[in-house]
């Protein structure tokens, strides 16, 4: 199950090569979202615009989401689970999913539990369980920035809600090998015993929801795809426990600003990406300094020959992220392709439209420490 | 690690073949209990009688008591950490360790702390989740009935607990790989990730007090020889937490009815003991029936010959658990030795003193839900 073939590893613990997101689809075994899926969506949200990372088949994939909308329509509502691993800041590929949920969250009008899988970073990662608890906090600001609804929304911090999570996470653990753990991450008997467990802590949130309210109720998880073996393990295991399996919705991974392979990293200085807390001038800097462009080596070339948008990373964040309007980013697209757009321009007008977004993100997050209290699950 | 050689294993999780104590001490790496170390007991506890489960060589090995008594005697007091695997009936073996525990916290006048270790049950158990949290609230009266000091008995229940316990052991876990645990244990890939990741859930007791108390204390666990694979981990990965190594005081096992090999067991029908809630009617039943006599095959050859107390099983349960008088012991010893005590003689006596310190223990047994909360370590 852990994707390792000549050029590409994606798991949750390790993303490299350039991803081949048709072969992810087959080998992870997913379903790709297609028109039926996105036409009840549609319905489901009261014939609403849908979202553009939808048009635009950023989020591309999933499981279950036939079902899910199905038992939606029948009135069975889901809630939706995400989460973050606090190991560094926030960059904006986290961003993109959160965004992304929110959205979710505001049409279907549901609850959302927020992971923070503080476990899962102080058992991979060489850092104190302090740092761990200082990110953990920090990457708190930046989920609260994101604007969810402080009602329905439940943050859930794997060691400060240990009570409930352990007691759980153990039936899951009892129906769960090593063998399986081991072809799932690549894992071996050099990996600590924490690490092993972990994968069950990250089932939790799955069926929590059902255990607090008493009553089995459908789960919907927008994640990036790295993040598959964690949910097919989840998958497997619920049902033996009473639950629904999970459904997910899947993206693609927005690029690092050196472009080509694997994803944005807040953690690998090479594939360092644009944080949340940058400054415009930051923002500057790295659009200017490292994103790849697909431009030409010269003017006079990219004006007769014109550029290719697919592995310019200034056009790729638009895409992704940052142009929300389809019809611009159309405009974008034919003008850098013809030639008429410089790199330049393409970077400066990428740089405005992040630095834009970022500073709104800024002020909220600004204004979130003191809110931290009402996300926090009550146990 | 996992003592496994022709006819003997010895580790947490299976007793089998007849157990080398000797054997175990030297691969273990134990230290035996001298006289010296017997003395220091003695002049800590203020020159009163050593337990007879001292004096008998019952408690007859452990780690670091040494240093432990010199700590003591400088004023630096430890904690004692003992507990029970909740996933049957209390019997003899467990009461023995219980009783023996209880004598050192008198003497000492030290805090316990006592771990139910229901998840490990649980994880390691066909059971459910319920029936093991039914046999967790059985268990507790059996541990009250003992008679621990309610002020300084604290009782750690992994899951009520988890809350506590995860994030503690999360650290221990970090520190231990899974080809620690194979060799440790005996385990395999086709173990459970719970299982694997379970001997950091029993590491925390030995140092969650010098958390609580936000200072470094020495810590004493009385046990049963066949858990000290778990502290020969705890104690290899405390002093790089910042902890002391837990120092040990460990006994051979109770034998089970039938006598000759393995260890008494509440959950195995072949080996099963006498339990803490059995009627008089069932001591006499279950000592008539299959305590293993070693007395000779007719009463002629009985008195000309005489028995042999080694293998004989109601003469080692006085000895390791029922008959305090070590004067009254060696009269019992000498007369079924020469053959002027006989086999049903002998069974009589063990039946009478065995049925007359459960009565006591089931009294205080009956008593003793109401005294539950008081005991529950303060979260």
């Amino acid at each position: 199950m852990g994707e390792k073939e000549r050029d590409m590893t994606v798991n949750p613990y390790q993303v490299e090569g350039k991803v081949d997101y048709e072969r992810l689809v087959k080998e992870f075994g997913l379903e790709k979202i297609n028109e039926d899926i996105l036409k009840k969506i549609k319905k489901a949200i009261g014939k609403e615009e849908l979202h553009f990372m939808l048009r635009r088949g950023i989020f591309f994939a999933g499981r279950d989401l036939n079902w899910l909308l199905n038992e939606y329509e029948k009135g069975n509502k889901f809630f939706l689970y995400t989460g973050c691993g606090p190991s560094g800041p926030v960059h904006v590929g986290h961003l993109m999913v959160w965004y992304f949920t929110k959205w979710l969250q505001d049409k279907f009008d549901v609850e959302l539990y927020f992971q923070f899988t503080d476990d899962e970073k102080f058992l991979y990662k060489d850092l104190s369980y302090e740092e761990i608890q200082k990110w953990t906090e920090e990457n708190m600001l930046d989920v609260i920035a994101v604007g969810f609804n402080p009602k329905k929304t439940h943050f859930i911090i794997d060691t400060k809600h240990a009570g409930l999570m352990y007691p759980q996470a153990i039936k899951v653990a009892k129906k769960l090998t090593f063998s399986t753990i081991k072809a799932s991450f690549g894992f071996n008997e050099s990996n600590n015993v924490g690490s092993i467990f972990y994968t069950a802590m990250q089932a939790v949130p799955a069926f929590l929801p059902s255990v607090l309210k008493k009553k089995k109720m459908p789960c919907l998880i927008p994640h990036a795809i790295d993040q598959d073996p964690h949910f097919r393990i989840t998958r497997d295991i619920l049902p033996k426990l009473g639950y629904y399996k999970p459904a997910s919705i899947q993206c693609s991974f927005l690029p690092p600003l050196t472009g080509s392979e694997g994803k944005m990293s807040s953690s690998s200085e090479a594939s360092k990406g644009i944080l949340s807390t940058d400054s415009p001038n930051e923002v500057k800097n790295k659009i200017n300094r490292y994103a790849f462009s697909g431009g030409r080596d010269t003017i006079e070339e990219h004006k007769k020959l014109g550029g290719n948008t697919e592995i310019d990373v200034s056009f790729q964040y638009l895409k992704y992220f940052f142009e929300e309007d389809d019809k611009k980013l159309k405009e974008i697209e034919k003008d850098y392709k013809s030639g008429k757009l410089s790199t330049g321009e393409l970077k400066k007008y990428a740089i405005e439209k992040i630095s834009k977004f970022l500073e709104e993100h800024q002020k909220r997050r600004k204004n979130a420490k003191k809110l931290i209290p009402q996300y926090i699950l009550k146990t």
